[in-house]
């Protein structure tokens, strides 16, 4: 357990058959811990895989010390044989490590630039959603640029539909409302994207480009950077789309309920 | 290098970030081998992985010993930090096994009942064609049946076109022609297919299931198990939607071509 590898026939390490999440910890605590637990095993429901309620807990990064931390947790569904049909009763495979984390602090008061990414998310609704270990296409968009000026790339789906970001999920204000992409057919579901749904009305919809460039202000977040404005979104060549200016305190409403859930600071303070 | 696994940080295992390929193996010496090896290196450049020249023949399972065997053969991106951006300079990371095979023999010459899968493939062009490590989708569609009668599930993609089989390519014969589905959206191009294509006069379609139902003959096939007569197709609920009689030896041209590259026996003789 903990931070070992996994052995040549593991199923994740054969077909990615598995899930993961990445967790914030201060202090040995972990953040949004419940709704991480909970698509935990709404993914190891969806793939078959039993998740037992004892082991679970016993992955809490208990002697992650002080301070800011990462924990990444990967369940697989253990060893198999040759083929793609599972063992008939699998023995899932937990390992996890904890690397200190420090979050970019300038991003939640500058904002961030992002790009629009040129691969499209093929819709797949068996697999959207949780976090499970088939992320190459977050892999090939993310190769699309390496300009470290360029924080997160946005990915639309096949038929021209926003729906994330390479690591992150989508927020925006528009027409006095909060919006978020829907993600019933790619995408995941991020935790801190549920923690905010609880706190905030915020509706899900089925949105094209056009809706980030209507937004009077666009944000991406996850749990564990926290939320980030958007300052300028670029298309696939380099050439601006759209441009935001620094948030007002009033259009910081999300991210104030964002930094609470995280423990982060209000910057609107 | 060889069955070894791979560490917590490998991309292999975190984001399904590499390739794979299954080789028949007779007397030390693999089958297809350079088909094989093309996939595999046209997979990597796909992925941008590096994939040096040297590296590959070193993999070759030289003491496999005498009669038939399978090499499996994973390349992933190696090690990387957190997050889905490739290391710069990534350190690739090879893994094999060889382990015993026997061919399902009835199977060639009796044939095999199949069934149509629930489950729709996504159509993800920058990943289609190759043998990456994301295979969840073959995982999901293998897992809706059990019953050991049936060896495959017809895969469709999301606009209901035929494209191959949990873990083989779908050939047949209607209208006086050989046939097999397009894989320019998804589907893995395997090597059999590969061979035959050279070898056989085989148009490349985008069909339906009515292809399946025109067919004078049906076949399944991969570099490991050869070639296939269908003998019964069900759809997802069991019941049967097409059969057909044991190949007269004139049907069976494409399973004598397909042998002959595997080195298994003409079912003509």
């Amino acid at each position: 357990m903990q931070d070992d590898g996994v052995p040549f026939d593991d199923r994740g390490l054969a077909y990615g058959d598995g899930v993961f999440e990445t967790v914030l910890v201060r202090d040995g605590r972990p953040l949004l811990w419940d709704a991480h637990v909970a698509r935990l095993r709404r993914g190891c429901e969806r793939l078959g895989i039993p998740c037992p309620e004892h082991d679970l807990p016993a992955a809490l990064p208990g002697r992650a010390g002080s301070g800011l931390a990462v924990l990444k947790l990967i369940v697989t569904r253990g060893s198999g044989g040759r083929g793609y049909l599972p063992p008939v009763e699998p023995q899932p495979r937990y390992r996890w490590r904890v690397t200190p984390f420090a979050p970019r602090e300038t991003a939640w008061r500058e904002g961030v630039t992002i790009r629009l990414c040129d691969l499209r998310l093929a819709r797949q609704p068996a697999l959207a959603g949780i976090k499970h270990l088939n992320r190459l296409e977050n892999v090939m968009a993310r190769r699309e640029w390496d300009d470290p000026a360029i924080a997160e790339g946005v990915l639309l789906d096949t038929e021209g539909h926003v729906v994330e970001t390479t690591s992150m999920n989508l927020f925006w204000h528009r027409a006095g409302r909060w919006e978020t992409p829907a993600l019933d057919a790619c995408g995941v579901a991020g935790t801190l994207r549920e923690g905010l749904r609880e706190r905030l009305p915020i509706a899900v919809v089925t949105a094209g480009v056009d809706a980030l460039m209507q937004a009077d202000s666009l944000w991406v977040g996850n749990s564990v950077q926290g939320l980030w404005p958007v300052r300028r979104l670029l298309d696939a060549r380099g050439v601006e789309r759209q441009a935001w200016p620094v948030p007002s305190t009033s259009a910081r409403i999300l991210q104030d309920a964002a930094h609470e859930l995280l423990g982060y600071p209000r910057l609107t303070d």
